[in-house]
């Protein structure tokens, strides 16, 4: 049994696990103060070709959104979030927990629907304006995934559109990049890194489910927000062993590894969408990233589920419901090969 | 120019101040450690006919809302409330400053939609027991308003089946009673205070609103809640002078009070209400109690807003905005003549 | 029996009380918006010679203290207080709620020693600076309240010392003034509301303890720091019938009320004090102010608390205790006659 | 320059890369779903012959005090640490951010004073039951560290009191076990790790400093105590990749391995110990552990700095500085050997 369930199932690209067997022994300073760090911060400033961003390693995601958001907004400031986003329903309520409300924002296919939010921001500005923003949770950033938690991406188009809004609204744009790698390495793509590095005022990186053992690189462009290292380690968020973050990320942007080794998942994926079709299977959601949303006849998936892991969604109907595939870095023909026989 | 914006524009009901004024260089103990507190809380338990409940005095809703919720969840514990309810859209995030979800319900004419409400958590049940609940907000407790922010009432049987779901999905139920007396007082209301007593976890009894100066009668019957003398003071909620409080629910809930006065607020809002479908205007929703909500043609407001005080509500469409009149415990009948000469 | 033990056992000053009723039918806008509240805070800029300065109405101490703190510090920021100080000990951990530390400083008769301030700050700057500062709480403010919890007071020339500080170490004071007006009319005061305005970045203007039904003022005269008003709302301290304090205050602050009925609690606690001293009494310390502390045969205290009211504050020794009489703008000669005459 | 600040500068023992390595491609269940995360609980609970403990596997050593201490407290509840310990002095607030205040204690060498700890606990108690808990933070746990942060034990006879005082005054006991392994490893220490986990209600087995890349494993043998998934994940806390975590200290429960490398660190620090005073340096404490303080002419700082890493504890006068040497399960023959020829 092969497991497809998400794309954070293995261990570290073999690159980065050699370089931390190499360095194992040797002692560095910790707290993120190692030579490693340093260089990771400096390949990652030139590859979005933003000389004076701040940048930040963390651990995981949900720490990472919690210490980032909460570093934006103060008391009575929120963040709105499409409906779907992993803030508003799959972080057990982090942000809620530093005291921030996540507002909520109509989504389509896991995007932030952009001509909603502008009609919202429009209604509720005039609506402050005219009785006082002092008894309302004040929007003050926005955040978005790329690619989202349905695999769909923003284009370069609707990211702009979105910094217009930003602009115009006085708002923050986050991206949380937990799957960035994906979604910059999908054919459908006409964003890239510097684009992201642009538009957005903070965002991050993913590393834990884009080759690292764990990892996410926050990049602060906007010198308005300050993700103090003192936020960090007061939220728990600070590894005692900080290099191990810099070594990661400095590997992964060596030579373009990060993009490298993300463009297999998305291949791996593309592939399996197009065996799916042409076996006759109802494609959900059209997905141009290392997601795969399928419907599968509910009955079929007893049997399936002997044979490869995958993820439940959601109950379609009667007797259909929706699964996901995912791919990854580590994804090999002969295991994609062993999915497609299962089909 | 006479004001309708809200219900709270008058002081107290003069009973209420006669008796302040007669007690004023009285000495008292501090903190609502004094008798006439006692004796409130006892006059509030009888009225209740629950002769264990728990009742705590705290100074307004939104405070009131705070620590309560607070003392009702644990971390990773939400509060479901109508999309249109107090806690989620007018109290400048203070649930969420205590570290807590509100998880927005699909609100008709301000109050929850109970068959929505019960798809919701049979659906999300099913999800949490599949996946796991630790990466959600788990819903613990459900939020609602008598009469609602637009002056509608949930129905005995609304309430029991509210209970009823309550019961079946393990959660409180709270009622925010601001409006408690204007709810109660209304010909339409077929729910009595031992009703809401007996089908809620915990509520509270507005005084703000309804004859006090300031003041909010939390009543807490489901003993699995603890509203702490601690909790309350370590919010900033304990009034020092505390019997200020206890004496006027003491009045409100001597001889009947508190639901005389409430009627005199319904009573000019019907016959306001009369009157304005007499005189063709649309009425914005049907409702019961004190709050009118209004269709008026936007080219009438600025004339209008020079005779009377309104609140808007809403802009319905190019050329009409939604009002709201409120009247009161110390709505006159020659206030009331006022406004309608106005129309 | 006649109660002693605190200054917050009446209700308001009978003028405060003539205004109350007076206004009591009128219809005023909600939640500070109204001209009461508007003529009160230009009278306290008056008052304190700061045209500039930000005046905000809150209901009581704790929850003045815990907004304004919350307002001044951001993560992994706390206030220093002296060991004794209100927030540090009798506030059910306000502060620590709101997310912030309160770091303890040596105490010396209720007030913070100022030498060993200034040694902790150099020291703790020093090694902050050598190891890094994000792994510590980074002191950002100054507490201290006047008169202190201990009926004491700092001089001129300690405020200008403890101003010193700040400026050196970049840190905001705050002036807990609960019972400001209790300090500043006693003859030993080298102190004006000016100078307190002057040296204070922030601090608040007492109106529970001196004269008022609740209430305290906030004066920020420093722009840095945002006492906004979503922020008093969603933290559940904003009023809404807010021109009950602006009415209250507006009363104290004409005609320099204020100053005169702090000074009747002031000199009846001095003629107490040397009652005390006449009458062989020890005198635990030396307050200056409305709060008297006298060392009393334990054996004594039964008898005594069925003729007047105190407040224990620590067992001495064996045989003694040391209890407290307060005094207030209310205590009338009468009142002190015959606590005097039970000693 | 070989670096002796910490016991965290170096990587993972061998046989913990070895395994990692041998894995890496595998693909696992995320969040500690794992079998490796399984069975490392039941090696854990065995060494703890606590067949009924939870286990929890955590990242970082604030993250565990941030997450257990919000499992153990209720609003207005605080714990008791001693002055110097971790989380009062070196976690950047991380335990007010959960909103909870740290009550200090005094401390003799980085051990709680517990005569003092006793009498206070006595003393509040007897004032909080005649005024009232309500305006105090109550305390409700206290914690303690093993090894503490100078390096010293506490011994059997030392827990099982604290045990009793904890038993007396309601208060859990909560044993930081961020150096578990070197205290337990010392010659000198009589407690074994099922004594801590017999004595205290929740204690954590530090490996970031112990062997592992990262991570801390909870105990918790007091049902009553909830450290849920659900608190972990929202507090950011939850490694997606949780099998690292599993794999890890399975390695280091399998064959004692946990204890012999712990062993190889007080070894190293005793001999160092002796030739530190064979050499005539003043100790500034008696370390039994892995930690040894001594005192150095400030003189000699400078170009002890450029042969080997030590860290400054503090200026002990004008003339001598306190530094700190650690040894670590790393440290070979060959290190000490040079440090030694430095001194």
């Amino acid at each position: 049994m092969i497991k497809f369930q998400c794309d954070y199932m293995e261990g570290a690209h073999p690159e980065i696990m050699r370089r931390l067997n190499e360095i194992n022994l040797d002692k560095n300073d910790g707290y993120g103060l190692d030579h490693y760090s340093a260089h990771a911060m400096q390949l990652i400033r030139e590859a979005c070709q933003c000389p004076k961003a701040e940048v930040r390693f963390l651990v995981g995601g949900t720490q990472t959104n919690a210490v980032v958001i909460d570093s934006m907004l103060r008391f009575n400031e929120g963040i709105i979030a499409p409906q779907t986003g992993h803030i508003n329903v799959h972080e057990a309520g982090a942000i809620e927990a530093c005291g921030h409300k996540v507002i909520p924002a109509k989504a389509v296919l896991g995007k932030i629907d952009l001509d909603a939010l502008e009609t919202y921001l429009e209604t509720f500005t005039e609506e402050l304006n005219a009785v006082g923003w002092e008894h309302y949770v004040v929007p003050r950033a926005i955040y978005v995934s790329m690619s989202t938690e349905l695999g769909t991406l923003y284009s370069l188009t609707e990211l702009t559109r979105l910094r217009d809004l930003c602009d115009r609204f006085n708002l923050y744009l986050y991206i949380d990049g937990a799957r960035l790698g994906y979604a910059l390495a999908a054919p459908a793509c006409d964003v890239t890194l510097p684009d992201v590095a642009r538009l957005a005022d903070v965002f991050y990186i993913g590393g834990t489910k884009v080759g690292a053992l764990f990892g996410e690189a926050v990049v602060v462009t906007n010198p308005a927000i300050q993700v103090t290292r003192g936020h960090i380690k007061g939220r728990g968020a600070m590894l005692a062993k900080g290099w191990l973050l810099g070594i990661q990320f400095e590997t992964l942007f060596t030579d373009g590894l990060y993009f490298k080794i993300a463009r297999n998942a998305v291949e791996q994926a593309l592939k399996l969408r197009d065996v799916l079709i042409e076996k006759g299977y109802e494609i959900y959601l059209d997905s141009p990233t290392n997601q795969q949303f399928v419907v599968m006849p509910t009955e079929r998936l007893a049997t399936l589920a002997e044979q490869v892991g995958y993820d439940v969604i959601a109950t379609l109907d009667a007797h259909n419901t929706v699964i996901r595939f995912c791919t990854s870095w580590a994804t090999t023909d002969a295991q994609l090969a062993h999915l497609i026989s299962c089909l």
